[in-house]
């Protein structure tokens, strides 16, 4: 096969992500948000949030790392955030991304496998950044639509406390505005 | 309102961009690809691409066009390639872009403004290869779902080579291919 067309077999087989569904549903709608869209709003989230990075970030490997952060949910299907990340799911995410990648022109995979273990290890200025940026949509989406998903998961407001107040790894001034959404949703019993 | 407040109130805006239906289906799904997966699907498919641009590019300024390239269409809704491009449907999305970006703090707009405008002005070498990158997922949704699109929306094949031949000034091996699998629809009855 001509390596142009082993791109466009890449581009057939990540069309699957359009079908993994998450456990929240984008604000003002009644289906639930698939992995493929939300990888969308959090590229562009995190462009125009940059300037509220703790640390610097190069805003264009952190594009990079949130188009291709869930293409492992292909094989592995998505989790919400709140189960326990069982070393057999990253495992299995692991696999999926290097089967999806594997697709491409040989020389093509590396880099981006190589770009998914930093956002996964969330280490890096990048990847905290990035993963901090990937945690505020499900939140937007219960404060907006009546806490559906965490009464919908019984997700009891310290473990969205203790699971989100990592946002501030990333981006201080963020989790403090969404500490106080929070609180507010306490308060009008949004969120137990 | 807080500057990062009002980043907020963008990212809860440009969610209804996943409500707005475009005119195939994903690969393999039995539904209607909204613009959010869309501009995700672009956004990854030209990074995988980019060796195949006739010119240099800039591949983060094309992914940052791909981003928002569709934002107008919140309010100005999707239009199909193969109808005419209206100055009124030009200048709703273009309305729509500014309102949209005007939900971010003061100062921030501008830029995306002019990327949105210089890719749909489509001269430069970036916004040629965005340009050319929007134009294939349709192309491979009818190749790989029956030709649904080009019959449900009575498209021939004259009108599916005119506009899509386009995809040449951004990358002359890309359509060369999309060439020979349009020319193998048409001999399997496809397109017509």
């Amino acid at each position: 096969m001509q390596e142009i067309e082993q791109v466009l077999s890449f581009m057939v087989e990540i069309e699957k992500l359009k079908d993994v569904h998450r456990k929240t549903k984008p604000v003002g709608l009644a289906r639930y948000e698939n992995s493929a869209e939300h990888s969308w709003h959090v590229c562009l989230s995190a462009l125009m949030l940059q300037q509220y990075a703790n640390q610097p970030v190069n805003i264009d490997r952190v594009i990079k790392m949130l188009l291709i952060h869930d293409l492992g949910e292909i094989d592995a299907g998505d989790t919400i955030i709140y189960a326990t990340e069982t070393p057999e799911n990253k495992a299995l995410e692991l696999a999926g991304i290097k089967r999806v990648m594997a697709l491409l022109p040989a020389g093509q995979a590396e880099q981006y496998i190589e770009l998914w273990l930093e956002f996964e290890a969330g280490a890096s200025n990048d990847a905290q950044f990035a993963k901090a940026i990937d945690r505020v949509p499900p939140l937007l989406h219960n404060l907006h639509g009546e806490g559906h998903s965490w009464k919908a998961n019984k997700v009891t407001k310290e473990q969205v406390f203790k699971v989100n107040s990592r946002i501030a790894k990333g981006s201080k001034p963020l989790w403090e505005l969404l500490e106080e959404k929070l609180q507010a949703a306490i308060d009008e019993g949004l969120l137990k």
